[in-house]
C-alpha cells in the first residue's frame, strides 16, 4: 500500500510539478487588496484539486480571503484521523526588480546542489502544502487514505490571520481531529529532516511606574525627589543573576531538562553559534550561564525587556526629574510554565521593589504557555521512525524561539497536538525576491508524509 | 551718608511706586514678536531714568531685545565698583482671564499681611531692578554714590538670554567690577532675608548602548542576544549605592561638609520638607540617607536619568530585542567637584560595565561647575551685617539647587564673584497670573540695597 503510493508519487513527480507551478502562478498576495480576486481564484483552485482526489470541499467566506476545507475518508474504519493545515496566501513580491524570473511565473533552475523551483511562494506555503496534497494523491491512486484526513487552507497566514480565531470556533466540531498536521517549518539541513516539537510561549506584560504628580526640574527637586527612572532600571537590573537566570520566584516551576536523548541530539547538531551571532552583528552568547545558544532559544524560559520610555527623549538635554517611566516586558516560556503564575509572580515582584511615593500600573498585552508535543508521543515516534525511512537519518527534534498561534489555537480550542513537519530550507529567500523551494524538498516532502500519513495509521 | 540716603527712600515712596507702575505699563514680552516695540520701549525708559541720575547710560542693540548699560562714579576715588544685573523682560501674561486685574496695569492692592503691588514683571524683575535704582537714586540725592556703579539690564532674560554671551564676550573690560550683584532671587520669607551663596553645577551626558547590528526578534534571539536595555538598567542601577550616594569614583571630591555656622542656620530654618513634596504628590524624601531635603538641593550633588528611550515604546506590544537604547544624565554639581573629571569618570563607568558586543556613544550637553561664593569672602560678610541691621534678623544663607546662567557668565568670563539678594517670595505667582510684590520687599529692598552699598564701601 505505502509502497505503492510511493511509486505514484515517484511515476507522477512531472504532473505535480505542473500543479505546483499553477498554484504558485495565481498572485494570491493577501495583504494587498487588489489581489482579492487571486486569493480566491488560489482557493477555488485548491478546492478543485482536492474534489477531485475524492475530498468534500469546499470553499468557505470569511470576513477576509476564505478558507478552503476538504474532509476524505480513511480506507479503513476506525483510522486516526488528521487535520492539515497550510496557506495559501503569499507575501508581496517587492522589490520587484531584485527577481531574477518574474515571481509569478514559477521557473524550474539547475543549481550545484540541485534543482530549484524559483517563485513567489514555492516554499511559503504553497510548495510546502502541495506536499501533503501529492500524498494524499498518490494514495487516492493506490487504493486509499490511510487515514481520515481533513485539510484546512488559510488565505490570511500572511496577515496575521485576522479571520482564523472566529472561523476555528465556529467550525470546532467539524475540524477537530486526533492530530494536528502543519507543513510551514524548515528542514534541519539539505538531508536531515526536522521536526519542531517545542514553541515557547509568551507571557507580555507592561509596567508604568509614578512619582511625582507632575515632571520635576531636576535642579529644584533633584535628590529629594524619587526618580522613577532609576527605580525601573532597578527592576529591570533585579530581574536577572549573575549567571542570567531569571530572579522571579517560582519562574522555573515546570521548565524541565531535555531527555538525555534529545540533548545529546542538540549537542552533536552542527550548528554554528558564532555564525549565528554574527549574522547580526554579535560573537558572544549572552544569556544563562552553561546553556548553548540551542537550549536557550529553543527550550530555555527568558525575560526581555522590549521597550522602555521615560522623560525627556528629544534632542539636547532638558533637566526634568520625570513623573513616570514605562516598560515592556515580555517572558518566553517553555515546558510547563504557567503564563498566570508568571504575570502574577512579576507583579508582585515589581510591587515589592517600589519605594515610598512610587506606584506601579500594570497592563497585560497576552499571556500563552509554550507548547510541548510530549517526547514520548506515539505520533511522534511514528513521524520519526517515517522520515528516519524517508531520509535515511534521524530527524532532528528542533524547538522554536518564536510562536505559531495556529498550533496554540488547535492545543487551546481544539485540543489537539500538532505534528509540524516541513521541508524548507533557510536559504530559501521567504518573503525575499527569487524565493524557492528545492526539487528534492517537493518530491521528498510527498513521500515523507506518505510515510508518516502510513505510520500513523499503523 | 547712609542716614540720608535711607531717609530720601523713605520721604520718596510715592515717587517709586509710580515710577514702577510706569515701567510694568510696558508690556515687554520678549518672547512675542509682537511686543519688540516695547521690549525697546522698557528699555529706553530705563536708560533715560538711569540718566536722570547720573549715569552715563546707553541703550546697546543686539541681535535680539537691547541691553541697557549705566555707569556711574563713586562720591570718592578707590571705591569699589559693583556691577548690577537685572532684566526689563517679563513672560507673557497669558491665561488673561485669570487675572483679577490687567496685568499691565499695574495697582496696589491691601491684603491681610500688608499691600501688594499687582502686575506683570511686578516681582520678575522689574520691581525687584528698581529697588536697586532707588537705592542710587537716594544716594545721589544724598551727596553721592558710595561705589562706582555699572548697570547691565538684559530684555531677553525669559527666553534664554541668546543674546547675552556675546553681549558679554564683546564689553569683558567695560563690563568687568570687583563683584556682580543680581537682585533676581526670593527672600527665605516676609520678614527673612536671604542670600544666595551656592548654586549648583552640571554635567550633562549622553549614552547611547548598541548590540546587535539590528533589532532582533526576541523569540528568534532572546537568550543569547545581548539586550541593551537590560545592560543601560544595569548601569542606572548601579550608579547609586544603598544609601543614595553616587558610586562613580571620585564622585564626591570637592564636596565639602557645611561651616559649622552655616548647617545650624539651615537645621533651624522653619522649612516643611513634607509640604515641600506634599506639593508635588510625594511625601517622602528620597536621596542620600542622612541629609535633610534642604541639604540635598541646596549643598549635595546629585546624579538623575532625565530620560531614557529604547525598543518598542509604541501602544500594545513588540516582542524586539533592541539594537540600542539610550539614555540622558544629568549631574548636578557642589564645592570644587571637578566637572571634566566627572564626565570623565562617568564614561570610564558605563564603559567598564559594557558586556562584550556593546558598545556605548558619548555626548555631552554640557558641563559647569558650582558656583560658590566663599562663607568667608568680605563682600558677603558686608552684605550679611547690612541685611541684618535693615531686617533685624540674620539672612539665611541659602542655596540653589538650579543654575542662573548669568552668574556663571560673569564667573567664567568676568572673573567676578556673584551676591545675589532679592526681595521676592515664594508666594509672588511669577510667571503666573496675579503676579505680585510686596510694598515692604520694593520699599525696604530699596533700604537693603542702600545700606549693602554703603557696607561694601566702608
Amino acid at each position: 500500500m505505502l509502497d505503492a503510493a510511493l511509486a505514484k508519487i515517484d511515476a507522477n513527480r512531472d504532473a505535480a510539478l505542473a500543479r505546483l507551478f499553477a498554484l504558485v502562478a495565481i498572485p494570491s498576495i493577501s495583504t494587498d487588496p487588489a489581489y482579492a480576486g487571486d486569493c480566491l481564484n488560489a482557493a477555488e483552485w485548491l478546492a478543485t484539486e482536492l474534489g477531485a482526489l475524492g475530498f468534500d470541499a469546499s470553499v468557505r467566506p470569511t470576513a477576509g480571503h476564505p478558507m478552503v476545507v476538504g474532509k476524505a475518508r480513511a480506507r479503513r474504519k476506525g483510522a486516526p484521523h488528521v487535520l492539515f493545515y497550510g496557506h495559501y496566501d503569499v507575501q508581496p513580491p517587492d522589490p520587484l526588480d531584485l527577481w531574477e524570473n518574474p515571481p509569478f511565473e514559477p521557473r524550474l533552475v539547475e543549481t550545484p546542489h540541485g534543482k530549484e523551483i524559483l517563485g513567489r511562494g514555492t516554499s511559503d506555503d504553497k510548495g510546502q502544502l502541495m506536499t501533503f496534497i501529492e500524498a494524499c494523491r498518490a494514495f487516492r491512486d493506490a487504493g486509499g487514505l490511510p487515514c481520515h484526513v481533513s485539510v484546512l487552507l488559510e488565505g490570511e497566514e500572511e496577515t496575521g490571520s485576522p479571520s482564523l480565531p472566529a472561523f476555528l470556533a465556529a467550525n470546532k466540531d467539524e475540524l477537530k481531529a486526533d492530530l494536528a498536521l502543519v507543513c510551514d517549518t524548515s528542514m534541519w539541513d539539505r538531508t536531515t529532516p526536522a521536526i519542531t516539537t517545542m514553541l515557547r510561549g509568551l507571557v507580555l506584560e507592561e509596567v508604568v511606574v509614578r512619582g511625582a504628580d507632575r515632571d520635576l526640574h531636576s535642579g529644584m527637586f533633584g535628590g529629594p525627589a524619587i526618580n522613577p527612572i532609576h527605580v525601573l532600571a532597578l527592576i529591570i537590573a533585579d530581574l536577572h543573576d549573575e549567571n542570567g537566570r531569571v530572579t522571579l520566584p517560582g519562574f522555573y516551576e515546570g521548565v524541565y531538562e531535555l531527555p538525555v536523548e534529545i540533548a545529546e541530539q542538540w549537542r552533536k547538531l552542527p550548528f554554528n553559534a558564532r555564525h549565528f551571532l554574527e549574522e547580526v552583528g554579535l560573537s558572544v552568547p549572552a544569556g544563562e550561564t552553561g546553556r548553548s545558544v540551542l537550549e536557550m532559544i529553543w527550550s530555555r524560559p527568558t525575560c526581555d525587556v522590549n521597550g522602555i520610555i521615560g522623560g525627556y527623549t528629544g534632542k539636547g538635554s532638558k533637566t526634568v526629574l520625570p513623573a513616570r517611566a514605562s516598560a515592556k516586558f515580555s517572558f518566553r516560556l517553555v515546558g510547563a510554565q504557567d503564563p498566570e503564575k508568571i504575570a502574577a509572580s512579576f507583579r508582585s515582584f515589581v510591587k515589592a521593589r517600589l519605594p515610598a511615593d512610587c506606584q506601579a500600573e500594570f497592563a497585560s498585552h497576552g499571556a500563552s504557555g509554550a507548547l510541548q508535543l510530549p517526547f514520548d508521543s506515539k505520533p511522534l515516534a511514528q513521524a520519526r521512525q517515517a522520515l528516519r525511512e524517508e531520509w535515511g537519518k534521524e530527524a532532528v527534534l528542533t524547538g522554536s524561539g518564536g510562536s505559531i498561534p495556529i498550533v496554540g489555537a488547535f492545543k487551546r480550542d481544539l485540543h489537539m497536538d500538532t505534528l509540524m513537519i516541513g521541508f524548507g530550507l533557510d536559504d530559501d529567500r521567504i518573503h525575499s525576491p527569487n524565493e524557492k523551494y528545492e526539487l528534492s524538498s517537493f518530491h521528498k516532502g510527498a513521500r515523507s508524509w506518505a510515510r508518516i500519513l502510513a505510520a500513523l495509521a499503523a
